[in-house]
């Protein structure tokens, strides 16, 4: 079964910055679904902001398995409908793959719940990927550590819940530490956020980088159906219980209501 | 040190419906509160949805060390702005206790990330709440288990993320079982989601009820000061880099500029 | 690529008790072996207490992807050296799934670092399973619960560290609620643990019971190269150090000097 | 109420290495009790290798509320004996820190399940303290980072089962990180690791080291009376069953039997 991935670029800095545009000239996405298709596993297609509905319809959605993410300058430009629909598609199973500045992205902080906040610093700086858990799935291939000559430094405190594995941790030229590889799951989908990624240096040319890429998607794939009511709350009547009871006492709702959200 | 606890509470059904009106005669914030303020380390005042910024300004936030939030009939009836400045507090550090109904509130699907959705059924059951972890601070002066002998039923599965601690399970004379206990941490906040509650039933008035809703607030009370900038992404400067670095390469940002958000 | 699985057998009920035997004539090692080679992409045998080094040699468990573990009357007779090896296989990537009585096995009190006491009762009550995540892979195939129509009830408190994962809890007819399915990793080894399956109920022919077995084998099977050093602790002299450093003051190994243990 | 700390130091290097004994004159031991000392909070006593039953009989560890454990070459002298002992009174609530070269204690890897291996590098390089949640008890009163001069590297992958949260994470001169302060729960009872503390530098005179180890025992302290039965697997006879059930089909043990384990 192949898996079918969308590459989400913003598409800002790509076209609006010259560096950027010479680095990646079909755009970051370009280049990451160009990473991924290299998988004969994955069959990656692009999507960007610009377009209606920001290329997420509900129907591209429902037949993505996986999405990776990157946004930066126009974070505040993504409709909340589609935030809402991708958060529902992560919920029923869909893989996310947030990556470097998305740690910002509207729809990263609405499934950590909490700041995703970081310190940071633009100076063409080295940074090293330590692999915590060599035989983690995302890990695969990669040696005990490997370095990204040029990064955007990404600093401690990085205000995510605990994960639920780390499984890269990276070290910088001027002295700070990240966890740069982390994953979680929410309902029935897999997230994976990956730091590295600055859109001034040529980091998702980096072989090491494409592989954690493919190995992220291959992880973030859920096979089981999707979990279409992951969002109801269905009421359960007293003479459908599992057990037999007897219904008693008082009660707000009349029978067969929903409940209230 | 008083732990300052304020004691949110939805305040519709207490007004409008005969029967909570009865069991309680000062909403069951008021009930609440009162179990709080038994315990002379605790000092709780109420707020409710009717009240200007539904009483909780952001004075009142920076004094409460922890908030207690039960809603239901009204969830969609919370401003976002209080919602967001909720949310700010807890990741500063501020305690949130999320009760019963509570569990589809704004604030708690907020820093969830998650549907946190359940099954549910109103037919004055059985429930027994089991102590999973009974030297857990939340567990303190109950036995192996406890009963609140009416209850609605809220059943598995509970769409929220894995807690970081599972305290109580419980057991339900229909036959679903249930998560009834959990704690999260978010920034510096501690959360603590507790199920029994259900408003047409005396629950707040049992005496283990009362215990654990102490022992949450005292478990949730984080002494530390408030983490002020924890929302805040401090770019640090190469010349301000802990290790001695050299500016280099391309860059996006001029010197001093604030990232994107 | 198949999945290699060993089924281990304590062996002794199988062949001693008259009501085992009956329902399970090829031990109840055999019969999970057989449920397990139903799918065609596990390949499973089995090994006993009884045989050389419990039928788990160096060799065998080289070429073990999965080993599953079903022990009680005789834990005490299972040799360290095959628990510690066992463990050094799980650290090294090898999946291992406990059964039932199994929570008190050496091997699995040795990578859990906990009690793993729990509450039982022996009544031939009806258990009924609650499936916590529909989208793990642990839980394809069943429907939102399932029943045992006669089982050895076991109870919270269960001394496990905080699960990875907890996939399924279990409601018993006499007021109970255990973790019956809960996920663990140490090292490269993914552990799952599973409750039912007290030797004189035919709890192992049960077709929900057989499905979660051949979906834990195959969740617990890692494709990653086996970490062979996982327990090593190499020395990094400073002119390997990835960063140019000096050896500067004081220290206490000599050069090449293996550290301490 | 005072907090117990018992101050455990194999005491070899502290007599037998010159520099060693020059650096911490009253043992390491020593230094560290009288850092806990300085918290009027915390009654700190020492106990040694070389102590009957290594200082830690039944009735001192009984009335320990926490234990703090440095050890390195003498790792293989401690008795199993006492390891279970400690390892009991951790289950049973009592907290337990442990220090530097601990990683590899026998106590340490009992209670872990885990290899417990990391790389290392003693060349006196810098290590740079990130505190990852600057509102956790432990961090209190540091800032965003803490320099130790002179320190032993440990280096990821460091092989811990994955932790309840991390604190602390370390920068390396020489390139590596290191998850240098690591929480864990077993029963009842609080671990923390940290890893700073070789003995041929002054790092347990260091002032931020020293707040730490205070941080750490009043945050292990577990005021919970001590969970006495964690170990025990009690049987429920039908008759007594929360809810009413009958006895029915076969069964394995007499009425009254314990277990087996």
């Amino acid at each position: 079964m192949t898996i079918r991935a969308v590459v989400w670029g913003e598409n800002v800095h790509d076209r609006e910055n010259e560096v950027v545009r010479s680095i990646y000239p079909t755009g970051m996405h370009g280049c990451i679904a160009a990473a991924l298709n290299a998988d004969p596993a994955i069959s990656a297609t692009t999507a960007t902001l610009d377009q209606p509905e920001h290329g997420l319809s509900q129907a591209r959605l429902a037949e993505a398995d996986v999405l990776t993410w990157w946004g930066h300058k126009a974070h505040g430009a993504v409709a909340e409908a589609v935030v809402e629909r991708v958060a529902d598609r992560v919920w029923q199973g869909m893989g996310l793959i947030v990556l470097h500045s998305g740690h910002f992205s509207k729809i990263f902080k609405k499934l950590m719940g909490a700041p995703c906040s970081l310190r940071w610093r633009e100076a063409g700086e080295k940074e090293r990927v330590w692999v915590i858990n060599r035989s983690h799935p995302i890990a695969q291939g990669l040696g005990a550590s490997f370095v990204i000559g040029q990064t955007e430094m990404y600093g401690e405190p990085f205000t995510i819940p605990e994960p639920l594995e780390t499984v890269f941790i990276s070290w910088y030229d001027g002295g700070e530490v990240f966890r740069s590889g982390v994953t979680f799951k929410r309902g029935g989908g897999r997230i994976f956020y990956f730091a590295p990624g600055h859109e001034v240096y040529p980091i998702y040319h980096d072989a090491n980088v494409q592989a954690v890429l493919r190995n992220a998607v291959r992880w973030a794939a859920n096979p089981a159906p999707a979990w279409a009511d992951v969002n109801k709350a269905p009421n359960v009547p007293a003479d459908q219980a599992p057990e037999p009871i007897k219904q008693q006492g008082p009660r707000l709702h009349a029978p067969g209501e929903a409940g209230y959200r």
